[in-house]
């Protein structure tokens, strides 16, 4: 016997395919929404049904925008300049780093990461785009920021390899204890690029 | 500047409103749905958006159920009994209880909890609708599974009371260990309990 009426289980189903979410929180969110305005739902139903249709990719950089541009904000900002570009793997990335205002740049959204594991190649993301980016462009420095993990540094070498023939300057982002954070919780790796990478105080 | 495009401002917005999603989960949930296949956001929005149409409320013991129904699955099955009665707060308590396989009797959903911080008093629950159902039907015996919780065991004691000049069997579902659990990870309160409804072996 189905113990729920249809449109419930679906609605548990669809919840249970997003990331982290269980068949526990599936059923609570569901059941929080049964009993929430009505709103709740209808606004969250509604904003899913357009995410996809309203959303595009900047020509440039390959971060997230909305559908009717052809660049996003930061490419269309002729204030920011275009000698510095910072490669990220996500857009969410970009915000991280935006949030910082800090950089002054542009960026070039990867679209992920290189990952043998996953079937994950060169020609998965967007570094062709990237040399050619340095090729026509007027960068002068690419500030490589993808995550401190394998692939991370797997793209970041693979693309060190790609650009060695170019005229440009290659960073990565420093690695070592996180602010606020607290020697005796860092781990092993940390704690050796923190030593590695001391600097004169 | 905004840093997002708005539909997926709205989407993150429309995700924080859900119980237990913060912002960081929020995020994280539209741009998986932005680099998912279509259908992933197509379904959970449709779902979404049926959701309140598409169900209601058994009119006898006001669990859930689909819309085109007057009464529950469980109501309408003549082979289940009408002479037990298992009082819960919420609907997701049946679906619990359903999937023991053991209880044949029906139930009744009270749609929460006496609680006097959230404002929350007998009027609000389905305590009349209870009433009326011992008065006027041939119910032999009220198990009152409200949560082992403050509001649960309230609604418990308010129910007795409520149902005292009838002549039914009123239960409480047994407190103890819970199976599988171990003795020195249990909490006071439910040592005490197990102590006090300790069975002869």
């Amino acid at each position: 016997m189905a113990l729920l009426p249809e449109p419930i289980e679906k609605l548990i189903h669809a919840f249970e395919r997003l990331p982290g979410i269980g068949p526990k929180t599936a059923s609570r969110l569901t059941f929080f929404l049964l009993s929430a305005q009505p709103d709740v739902s209808a606004d969250l139903g509604e904003a899913l049904l357009k995410i996809k249709s309203a959303t595009g990719t900047c020509s440039e950089c390959f971060n997230i925008t909305s559908a009717e541009r052809e660049k996003c904000e930061i490419c269309s900002n002729t204030e920011r300049t275009g000698n510095l570009l910072c490669v990220v793997e996500e857009p969410l990335d970009v915000i991280a780093l935006e949030r910082t205002s800090g950089f002054a740049g542009r960026y070039h959204v990867l679209q992920g990461a290189l990952s043998p594991i996953e079937g994950i190649g060169p020609d998965d993301l967007r570094i062709n785009e990237l040399e050619v980016r340095v090729r026509d462009g007027n960068v002068q420095e690419v500030i490589v920021a993808t995550n401190p993990s394998m692939e991370g540094d797997a793209t970041a070498l693979y693309i060190r390899h790609r650009l060695k023939n170019y005229q440009v300057k290659l960073t990565r982002l420093a690695r070592g204890l996180p602010v606020g954070g607290a020697l005796e919780y860092a781990d092993q790796g940390t704690l050796l690029r923190a030593l590695s990478g001391r600097q004169e105080l």
